[in-house]
């Protein structure tokens, strides 16, 4: 059994808590956490305790605090000989200033409302000595099916393509969502061409699954693209967006 | 039974076909196509033709060219009674030279190596008389279940919003997937996120989905992502998608 203190209480911490605790060779000894409202959602389940000094002793303290509040937090740790990781993609390693340290950061977006399943997210993990990332692999892989060693470089390269294949593509919805509602058009007719983007990928490289006029140089359907469109962001993206596509594409200028 | 001649030999057309064949309301008269060896496809299953004035007449007419050779096409039907429709987002009905005309428009990105289920392909359509109209709808719901009366003006916008999110999403897949491979990670570990992004505005609007370092203003992570891009193009895409996803979300300059 792999005891485990979780510190904070936001979606990373709890979607982590609800996983965790299903695991019979996992125990949450205690989530802590600055705020005593946020700490309600896991205290009939774990004990819970707001006061940094009060930190239990465990094999692993799992750091899901806000990217700019880890370093901080990693001192409150500092007198512990358990492992400490945190899960940002963003933040070194050496910011935390424990003796004993790591990475378990799950590549997934989270939200509130939505329940995901852990089986299916990766995550990466990192160590800085052998043992302790044994110890991390075989808490990661009670969790999920896959598990990857990244190290801190790559790990910075996956959080800034998660940034295009999630953040950015998000907002091209929005995008997308707006043109129709300009036009008294429901979203709903998007959303399997949404999903069918999203499902081609999984069996083909993007730069195959590739189509449009962009792709095929048409440049009459950009020409008028470009004219229905008032917005001067959504003018310059959709300029910038068909150039980084010929160019992908090899068209000859 | 609806009777029907296809014409054309691409990606829509074969889809089309698949899907018609299957309905016991349709019967497929033919196929036309400049293209010999492409009607191959479809010469076990109806009759082909490649020669433009020896089109079959049928009650409806479906168009599914490229775009620049809609207009040139509907003139070798000029003497058709039936109903004359094309299959593109952005070509205007009134393109069409005949008498009786409309659009067929499904929504979705085909591909040749990819099934799709019609029942969940949006697909507008539009006509010019109220009884080509009727026709039409009862065509597209053997198909579909998702059937949309489209003015010409709302498809434009459609197929301008399509853009946005296929064509431009799947760059973004594709920047994802270089800045993975530059760093030795493989683009499976990015699946599980854009499917998840995916799924995410299926219960969400995408304003409300946003998270990232845009979104939260988090300048730190932003300069250090801009300054590990060494592409120009996607420097300025990810400086662009920032700003407008600040602006979407009110940030105070």
């Amino acid at each position: 059994m792999v005891s485990i203190v979780l510190i904070g209480t936001g979606n990373v911490s709890k979607h982590l808590f609800d996983a965790f605790i299903l695991s019979t060779e996992i125990s949450i000894l205690q989530v802590v956490g600055r705020n005593i409202k946020a700490l309600e959602y896991y205290k009939n389940r774990s004990n819970i305790e707001h006061d940094f000094s009060k930190i239990a002793n465990a094999d692993i303290y799992i750091i899901a605090v806000s990217d700019d509040a880890i370093a901080e937090v990693s001192t409150s740790l500092i007198d512990k000989k358990g492992l400490v990781v945190h899960t940002s993609g963003s933040v070194s390693m050496n910011d935390l200033s424990n003796p004993r340290k790591g990475i378990f950061y799950p590549l997934q977006t989270f939200s509130k409302e939505k329940k995901v399943d852990f089986k299916t997210i990766p995550i990466c993990i990192e160590a800085e000595k052998e043992i302790d990332f044994t110890l991390l692999k075989k808490v990661a892989e009670t969790l999920s099916n896959q598990v990857y060693k990244i190290s801190s470089e790559q790990r910075k390269s996956i959080h800034l393509a998660a940034v295009f294949v999630n953040n950015f593509t998000n907002h091209l919805y929005h995008i997308g969502n707006k043109i129709c509602a300009e036009n008294q058009v429901s979203f709903e007719i998007l959303k399997p061409l949404i999903t069918e983007t999203a499902q081609k990928v999984e069996s083909l490289p993007p730069i195959e699954a590739q189509t449009g006029p962009a792709k095929r140089n048409d440049s009459e359907t950009i020409e008028r693209h470009l004219s229905q469109l008032k917005n001067k962001d959504y003018k310059d993206l959709y300029t910038l967006l068909t150039k980084s596509i010929q160019d992908a594409h090899g068209k000859k200028l």
